[in-house]
Parts: structure tokens; sequence; C-alpha cells
């Protein structure tokens, strides 16, 4: 358990940690060079203004990730805290920096919280920020297993799951899943920045949602893009070749022939990929087949029946996939087919007749 | 005014047409090859099964792009309906298609709706979908005016904001605002089809966002994008020239010298074009100076006190980059500074005063 805590740099993921760790009933300390932030993370309540009179449980050093390894020399010089963590989002080459900058090793671990906003600043913080979000740790050989457990408390209080990684395959893996889709996003913005106020009129939630993460601060973002460069180019390097088919594609589908066919077959190919990319995030669990039981539910055609029925469905963890209606076949009779996780299925059928609908069940489907 | 309706296609946006015209009092028919499909709408209440007995007021052709043509001559040959419109996201291919399939042009006018959903078919429907919406119409010169407000009539029906376009103009509009961002997020998502478990977990609400659209029917897509091809190969190729300046910039950041220098220049220069792309998606109005005035509110520091400031002002159109905390020489006394937009800050004062805050108004900043 940690019962006191510096946070250096109250931006929003170091003010907001500073919110949830206060909430929870650890004395906060808020340090920042530029003094009026850490005021301002004071006067949202994320702690108290300044640094500790005596060394605290843990220092969390929440600065731009060039800067880490300075600061947290500097800081453990001090002896600011008897243990020490980052949030940077690029971990090898902080971790580089950190052995080169003659930090206390045993006495720090790396970290990242997979979370944030596109707005920034201490004002932006909110304390639950991190709830349910994934916590990466790098600790190394040398990290004592007292800083570990530190970490892993002030981790657990923000209500945040941690999980131990390699430095490199974090990096890599941000690369993937964070950066470069902020720099497709980024991309996919830039075009739009001489739209016509008409054009922008048809701007619909799909462009809003492909472009959200734009919004960032670029100076943020530079500093974290140009810690991962290799990571990134390798993965912007992929997608540049489906890029440039898809370019070809385009331009050959309005001639007719051979050639138009095989741009079709490309396209379509290329949007099943993204497709699948999009399940493998979207639907995690998708590839791991689950049995499923078919209720049968007659239904009366009246008003709003089946709505009702679907909202209900929905509430017992069938989605929209999984129910379909049929009619019988002299059309007259009209029933819902639930397609019901296995495990859940009685519990299911149970709720439904309980609420007054007929049911059935059949064998697995 | 219309009183009876056929929609031809029960897909995602047919039935909720059906849906939100069904609420408005619209007698709607309900017509789908797939007759499965219009009975699950006619289930859902977004009208009847099957064909009218004699012409409707108005009927809604909301099949794929690529059959609407084919569809609209066949059902005005059926005498359908006195008017027509279609649904189609793409004008130019659809008008021309039009043309030479001897479709009665004054009672046709070509339409499409602003909204979508990654999911598909009846089910999916819901009559609030065009709620707000921006529905384009691309009348041509033979269009009859009878024709035109009885689409004008559907659309108001359907509370969605009418917006007459040139066919070409919006479909070199819907490229840059809906095609490319489409195909951008699935070259994202394709990305993502090979990725570990590992760094699936790291994803968060950034990703997401960015590929969400991707899971869109990709035979629909493929529909849509064929239709638009040069005017999205347009607008990627400019992005490709962006994307290969971007992949050389990574990679020469990690070198020094006069190279890296540059690159790092590029960065910066891409990542502020994509901020301002997305300033012009998210602050239209960003554009068009608003004088503000200054509201300064004296804190006194007790607990939440700032994050009550913050909701209050956030509820009267003071955005977070619109407040301040100011604290006076001696550090001892807090200020918040709201930025409030000049036409609305004294009602913005009046709010304030009425709330308990005193606040004292400074000249506009």
């Amino acid at each position: 358990m940690i019962r006191t805590a510096a946070v250096v740099g109250t931006g929003l993921i170091g003010t907001s940690m500073g919110l949830a760790l206060t909430r929870r009933g650890v004395h906060v300390h808020l340090l920042d060079a530029d003094e009026s932030a850490a005021r301002v993370a004071a006067a949202r309540g994320a702690g108290v203004f300044g640094p500790p009179s005596e060394p605290v449980d843990l220092a969390v050093v929440a600065v731009p990730p060039t800067r880490v390894a300075q600061v947290l020399a500097d800081q453990q010089r001090r002896d600011l805290a008897h243990a020490y963590t980052d949030v940077a989002s690029v971990k090898s080459a902080t971790a580089l920096a950190v052995s080169r900058s003659g930090v206390h090793r045993p006495s720090y671990v790396g970290g990242h919280p997979m979370a944030g906003s596109e707005r920034s600043g201490p004002l932006a913080a909110r304390a639950g920020l991190f709830e349910g979000r994934t916590w990466v740790l790098t600790p190394g050989p040398e990290t004592s297993s007292g800083t570990l457990n530190r970490v892993l408390s002030a981790v657990a209080l923000c209500g945040a799951v941690p999980l131990v990684m390699e430095p490199g395959v974090h990096d890599r893996a941000v690369a993937l899943v964070s950066h470069a889709p902020h720099l497709v996003a980024t991309l996919m913005a830039a075009r739009l920045g001489g739209a016509s106020r008409e054009a922008l009129a048809l701007a619909g939630q799909g462009v809003r949602d492909v472009i959200r993460v734009a919004g960032g601060a670029p100076t943020l973002w530079t500093d974290i893009v140009r810690s991962n460069g290799p990571a990134i180019a390798e993965i912007l390097g992929d997608l540049r070749k489906d890029l440039e088919a898809l370019t070809r594609a385009l331009n050959a589908l309005e001639v007719s022939g051979p050639e138009s066919e095989e741009a079709l077959a490309s396209l379509v190919d290329l949007l099943e990929r993204g497709r699948e990319g999009w399940e493998s995030v979207y639907e995690p669990g998708g590839r791991i087949p689950v049995e499923r039981v078919t209720l049968t539910v007659p239904l009366d055609g009246g008003p709003g029946e089946v709505d009702r029925l679907i909202d209900a469905a929905e509430g017992w963890g069938i989605d929209a996939d999984g129910i379909r209606l049929s009619w019988s076949d002299a059309d007259t009779e009209l029933s819902a087919l639930l397609a019901a996780p296995a495990p859940t299925a009685e519990a299911v059928r149970r709720r439904l007749a309980d609420d007054g609908w007929r049911v059935t069940v059949a064998a697995g489907s």
C-alpha cells in the first residue's frame, strides 16, 4: 500500500492520477516546472501544491517521454520518494535514457497507462480516466519487488489493470494500436484542412471518429512519435503498399475488362481484411467459437413487440446479429430465433418466460 | 405533404425511413427482393408488407448504388408512385445510369441522407437515424417542383436538413468526408488483422474510433467506392505523398544532424496540418473570430469548487479552453477567468451571480 505520493508533471495524466489517488486516501504532492499548472491541479483537488518535507512512498514522473530520464535522475538526487515510475508512452528509448542518466534502477519501474484524451492539461483531467484500462509496467531485472508493489498499488487505486511487458514488445504493440492509428488519422485530417464549407456540411459521425485523435497536441505527439520512429515506419510502410494497390484499383475500376475485374478483387480483398482487423479489435472473442442454443419465441405481431424483444435480448448478451425473425411456411406465424450462448441459454429462457414470452428451446445451432 | 409512401429495399436506411415516416402518420408499403427483409421491417413497425394497390405519393428506392437505375425504371413501369427518390451515396454515376435507363425524369430526384451505421439490415434500423442530419438532394432541370416538394416533405418528416447540390460537387465532397476516411480506416484496420493478443490488450478508444467505420459491410462499400473511384483516388494520391514524407521522416529521426532536423520539421508540419483539419471539422466556427469578454470569478479554494465552476461554464457554451485559473501576485488569491462569447457574456454573468459566485467583468480579451 502507499500512503503518500508525488506527481511530477501535472498535465492530463499526472493530474488525473492525483485526483484518483487523493480520492482513495493517498496524500499527494503536486510539482510542475510550470508552477501554475501544479496550482491548477491542486485547485482541482488532485493534491497539495509543492514538494513533500520527507520522501513519499511513490513518485510518478508524468512528463513528456524525452524528459523522463533527466527528471527522474534529478528527483532521485533530491530524494523525493522511495520508489519511482513514469507514464511515458514509449518504453525502449526511455529505458535506454534511464540507464544512461545514472538513475538508481532498483527503485524505478517504467509504466504506461493506456488512457488519454484529445484534450490536455490539468483542467481536462478526471479521476476516472484509468478505470478499467490496461496499465503496462516494464520492470527490469534490477527492479526491487518493493518498488514493483508500490506501483502495482497505485495502478490498483486508479482502477486500472496492470500488464507486465518487455519494453520492446510494448513499443511495437503501441506503434500498431496507438501511434500508427494516430498518424493515419492525422494524414486523413490533413486532407480536410482546405475543405469547402459545403463539403464539411456533409461530414458525419464516420469521419469525425476517424480523425478524432488528430485533435491531440502536435508538440506532445511529435515527442511520442520521434521516440518510436522505426517501429511506426515499419507499419506505415506495409500500409503504404496497400494504399498504392488501392489507388491503382480505384483508377482501374473505370475501364472495363480483366484489368477492372482484378481491381475489383483487390478492393474487395482490402475491405475484407479491414473488416477482419476491425473484428480483432471489436470482437476479440469472436474467433473462439461459442456453442449457441436457439430459443424460439412465437410473436403475435403487436406493435413494438419485436423492438421490446430485441431490447430485452441485448440486455442478456445476445447482440443484434444473434437475432433472426422467421415466418411459418404459410407466412401466417412469426417467430423470433435467438442464438443464446449455451452457458446462459437456460437463464435467458427463464427470464423470457418470467416476462410472459412463450419460448421453446431447439437443439444447438 | 405526403400521406402514402413505398420503400423499395428494406435495409438499414429504407427501414429507418419506414419507421420515421410511419411514426409521423404516413402509410408506408415495404418491398424488398429479399421478402423476409421486408417482413422483418414490417414486424419492426416500419409499414405494411407488400406493394400498394394504387400509386403512392412517394417511392424511396433504397437499394445499393449500382442497382438504383434499374429498380427505378422497373417500379416506374409498374406505376408504383407519383414521385421517386433514391438514397445512393454516389450521385454522378447514378444520374448517368438513370438517364440511360429511360427513367421518367420529372418524377425523380436523387437524394443522399448523411446517416448510417456500421451495422446493416432492418434489425439495425431506427426512426431517429436521420434526426438533425444533412440530406443532399440533386434535382435536375427536368425535375418537377411537385416531385421536389414531396421529397422535401419526406426529408422533413425524417427530421433531416435538406441541402441541394450538383451531383459532381456532392461526389467530390463525399469522397473527401466519407469515402476516403472509410478507406483510410480500412487500411489501418487491415494492419490489425494479425495483431497479437498482447498488442490488442493495449488497444484503447483512440484506435477503436479510427477504425470504427471499417466494420461496415465489405459488399456495400465495394459498391459505393467503385462508383466514385477517380474522386477518391485523387484524395488518396495526395495523402500518399504525405505518407511517403512521413515514413522518410520517421526513419531519419534516428540519426542526428541536419537530416534529422528536417525530418522533425516535416513531422511537426504534418501534425499541425492534421490539427487544422481536425479543427475544420470539430470547430468549424473557429475560423470566425468571436469577440470574447473575460469574466473574473474569485474562488475560495473549497473542495470541488473549480469542478463545479467548469461544469457550469460548459453548460453556458464556454469550453475548457476558455477557462483559465489565475493567482494573485502573492499567490494567496485564486480566480477563474472565463472567456465568454461577447453576445452571451452578460447572461452568463447574471447566471453566475444568481448561483452565488462573485463575478467581475473585464474588458474584451
